[in-house]
């Protein structure tokens, strides 16, 4: 794992566990314009950001059927360049350190980001979306409709 | 890992991948009212459910410092009772199979769920929150605010 920031004065590092306490599979790959986090726009733009690419690996691409009857989804993926033991930080922009639940830095124990897209399109595997802000290649963990089904016919 | 259901008819279970490719670490322990899945709502409510309890453990507490700014918090859990294989499913209430992406169903790659709660108050590691429909004793993995501290101060 690379790290990609030093330890800014007042910020906290803790040592991590050992070992982790589950695994995650990496089930697909987001293609964006963006080679680093420093080229990375502060947020995601659902209507005017550029569209990026969702590449679903094998064997999940069966779990797409019915996913484009959403006009919004929100998708999960793994911050895999994020250091993780930074509990207390100071972000660029404050004068101050906040605990890392208390803002959405990439740098948390588990490097977790949740974007609501916009859905655009979906062709064999690969998914059309508006509204990312990550680094291109990064590890696609999850994809989950706003609503059910049901919810979204009754409503 | 329990498996809570059976394949119904129209299901597709895939083999999983003989290893994951990143770990996550457990930092805390969900309480709910709700000793097994059958029990738990169909949604959580952040007006009018019940108020549970999140447990953040060692040495994660000094990560929540600040949080006590934020009205509503996502919170990220581990769905650790669900089976992971079954992309296409028939959720119990509908007439036809969806892929494991167009529906919110626990069981998925990653049993990844996120829940947007209200925040109560926070004691010594505790945070009491509205708007949970998990399992007692589900395992935390995130918590996060819906903005970052610079865009609450102005907005």
């Amino acid at each position: 794992m690379s790290v990609e920031a030093d330890i800014r004065p007042g910020e906290v590092a803790v040592p991590l566990p050992g070992r982790g306490d589950a695994e995650v599979f990496f089930i697909g790959r987001i293609r964006t314009p963006w080679p680093d986090r420093k080229s990375c726009p502060k947020h995601g733009d659902p209507v005017a950001g550029p569209v990026c690419r969702i590449e679903v690996f094998e064997p999940w691409t069966a779990a797409l059927a019915g996913i484009e009857a959403n006009a919004e989804i929100d998708v999960l993926y793994w911050m895999h360049s994020a250091r993780r033991d930074i509990v207390r930080q100071q972000p660029r922009s404050a004068g101050t350190t906040f605990g890392a639940f208390a803002i959405r830095s990439p740098v948390r124990p588990n490097p977790i980001a949740a974007s609501r897209v916009a859905f655009l399109g979906l062709d064999r595997g690969v998914l059309l979306v508006r509204g990312l802000d990550c680094i291109d290649g990064t590890p696609l963990i999850d994809l989950k409709p706003l609503s059910c089904p049901a919810a979204r016919s009754t409503t």
